[in-house]
């Protein structure tokens, strides 16, 4: 076979990055073979995780728990004895869901209570709730069509499911989204005066998951919920039969003035080209009810452990290595901006940023973002992570926070976990640490931090 | 590069059985998708598996529970209107844990509790319970190296962990379970009164795990429990401290005499050769204080599921298929035996097995075991499973009880799932149906479907 595979080699594009010499592919066998044997078996992830979602618990943007985590993360780096650990200033949105949300199913004069909770931005019902009969749709082209007329004065009550058989749940969030995101002002503008959303998940369950939404501007601006899937299917059930059926909802959530924040960062020094960056990052904010085990205390915490088996490893760096917690990725992104800026005003050449958000869970391979020939190069090495796992490099794109480094020229490079649990959890009040697998969340610590150590040593050019 | 690849498939050994027909190809590509996205929107393997672990319980041979699983699964199978439901009989081996297990460090007149559980197919202690020092072991070298003189009079306390930087947490498993399934006769060859055992799980946890042992003939049979890891962490820790360290437990286990049970059948007929049979199977029994939801309920639902796919679609099969709920893995094997004389008793020609027993996560790969050429032509069909996730065609085994088909020269295949949680729960009361994924379940039972077309399509020659 050996006369193939040189031939494929010669022709191949991937020949010049993908062949590195033998003795450092023994060498990076080697210290690979160190971070995962560290990392499974005196791994600190696990342990950091249940501290940022036990004791620290929910962190949304602007609210106690988020100025917890951001103290909570510096002292744990700190006590890593990081080279640099710092905060970096961010104003962030300050929504607040307030009391307990009430929803039911109103037929006549029966009342069926369901799980309710207002999404992201919304702003409260009047403060004896909303009443209203309800139109049902899955599309807004099929709301569009309707007309004013039947919508006017209605609960409009979005209920597309996303596609179970879309292999990468990802795919089907991204596939029914919209009807959570612009949902509202799209009813809205057909007259709507409240919004009511199936919960994104492909589970049938009482649990609702909620998330951001954004009011369009001009349009008028009416409250909008999740209901549970459940619900979602017990009140089209109902509609069907009964088509009088109303909706009722009250919620007290408000958007408070911006408030002061902060990414937290950590870092190891580079010893050959300090001012250049590498970084590996999660979101430190969560939705205020979540104690955001998977999405994303479990980024924030491989990070920081990636970081550290680096330095337990001790590995010299070339390039100056970050861990970043961004604040804000749930409601308004602010973090992963205030970084970039930050950085392109200090003119720190950030070479590459690696985000974990899409879970704890195991580790697949690692989406890029970059010209063809850095991603060509990054897919030269994906022997060096087969025995882990890992089969699939160049597969998806980078992650929110680390967008906006993108205009800057960074690799962008997103960790992919095993999907097939995530919408199980997201932006719900079940996703908590007991749903969060050890092993598997040290496996993509792990993962990132063999990354890394292969970006800092050969780059990306 | 088309002209590279051609050069590659001329010269590659796997040419002959790996290249079919691009028409056959797109057929098969469709039919495979319609498989995977009927599994994902219309499945019923979760719900067979809510039944069978929540309502039909634990069940181990013997038991009640396994006779009502016995019940459960044929009606099943009845139900989807399977071409034939039968029942095979077989002689089971029936232990029972008697009343619950008592466990204790004994430190002078202090007492501490820990968890702990009778080994399958021990004996209990005398009534009163047993009480002596105790010596620990990583190695059954290590407890010959201390000579009888040391053993003599004490509870032997085999202390090895499972090895957590194996990436493939069933090498972990195998590496350390000699200590229970062996260790209780080494123990008592070397003079000890009692042995206990460490869990087999990587987690630090409060949970003990059991699972079979045998004694060795001529060895004097002495009692054997496993306590739980943080058990076993704080026993080692104290005998440090305190080496005359007392254990103390007690337990009522006995072996009742052999009771009839039942292998369970349900086939599809053959259309070309119903005389050849191609199956895929689980293990119907469980511990006994454990759902068993992924050991093994998952693989019985996934099989039942498998052939239940093919019907609805509307595949008519050249051999005849079948799905087998093996009776007994746990504790004796018997129903795999007896499937497999029987087999050979009434001229079965069986072609291919599929076992799933692994656990119902994220399906992986299959492992193959067969000739070279039965090996290379199924890895051949490689790119009609990597959609799916499945990139690990030939790594690994068949399974258990589809081992005893082997001299048959039947081609055994083991669904592979993802392994990094399947000890958390292994033969422990947290193997729960609550610990299933919906998605992961249904995306093996869709793998196993896949895998038996093609085989049923294709043959294994």
């Amino acid at each position: 076979m050996k006369k193939i595979l040189l031939a494929v080699a010669l022709l191949s594009p991937l020949t010049k990055t993908s062949v590195f010499a033998q003795a450092d592919y023994q060498a990076d066998s080697v210290f690979i073979r160190k971070i995962f044997n560290t990392a499974l078996s005196e791994g600190k992830s696990y342990e950091m995780l249940k501290t940022l979602t036990q004791d620290v618990g929910p962190r949304l943007s602007g609210s106690a728990g988020a100025a917890k985590a951001v103290e909570y993360t510096r002292d744990v780096m700190k006590q890593l004895q990081f080279d640099n650990v710092f905060l970096q200033n961010v104003m962030v949105p300050h929504w607040v869901r307030g009391a307990k949300e009430q929803g039911a199913i109103v037929i006549g004069k029966q009342k069926i209570s369901v799980p309710i909770a207002a999404l992201g931005g919304s702003v409260a019902t009047a403060k004896e709730g909303l009443k209203a009969r309800v139109i049902e749709v899955k599309t807004f082209q099929e709301l569009r069509d309707l007309g004013t007329e039947k919508v006017k004065g209605k609960i409009v009550f979005f209920n597309r499911p996303m596609d179970p058989t879309r292999l990468n749940t990802f795919e089907a969030y991204g596939g029914a989204v919209d009807q959570r995101g612009a949902g509202p002002s799209e009813a809205s503008k057909m007259g709507a005066v409240g919004c009511i959303v199936r919960s994104m998940t492909t589970r049938l369950d009482d649990i609702p998951h909620t998330g951001s939404m954004r009011y369009a501007s001009g349009a008028p601006i009416i409250p909008a919920a999740a209901i549970s899937t459940n619900a979602a299917e017990l009140l089209s059930k109902t509609l069907k039969e009964k088509p009088e059926t109303e909706f009722y909802f009250k919620q007290n959530c408000e958007t408070l003035p911006d408030a002061p924040s902060h990414n937290v960062i950590g870092e190891l020094k580079g010893v050959k080209t300090p001012a250049e960056y590498m970084v590996v990052g999660g979101h430190l904010d969560s939705w205020d009810f979540a104690q955001g085990a998977h999405d994303d205390g479990s980024g924030c915490v491989q990070s920081i452990e990636a970081v550290r088996l680096l330095k337990v490893l001790g590995y010299k760096p070339n390039n100056t290595l970050r861990a970043v917690m961004y604040i804000n990725e749930e409601n308004g992104l602010k973090g992963g901006i205030a970084y970039a800026d930050s950085a392109k005003s200090k003119n720190e050449k950030h070479v590459a940023a690696i985000e974990s958000d899409r879970g704890g869970f195991t580790p697949l391979g690692f989406g890029i973002v970059g010209t063809p020939a850095q991603k060509a190069k990054i897919m030269g090495w994906q022997k060096l992570f087969s025995a882990y796992g890992i089969h699939e490099l160049g597969v998806g794109g980078g992650g929110a926070d680390i967008g906006p480094l993108g205009p800057q020229g960074t690799v962008l490079l997103g960790l992919i976990p095993d999907s097939q649990r995530y919408f199980d959890y997201h932006h719900a009040s079940n996703d908590s640490f007991d749903k969060v697998s050890k092993r598997e969340l040290e496996l993509g610590a792990a993962s990132m931090a063999a990354m890394l150590y292969l970006l800092d040593k050969y780059g990306v050019n």
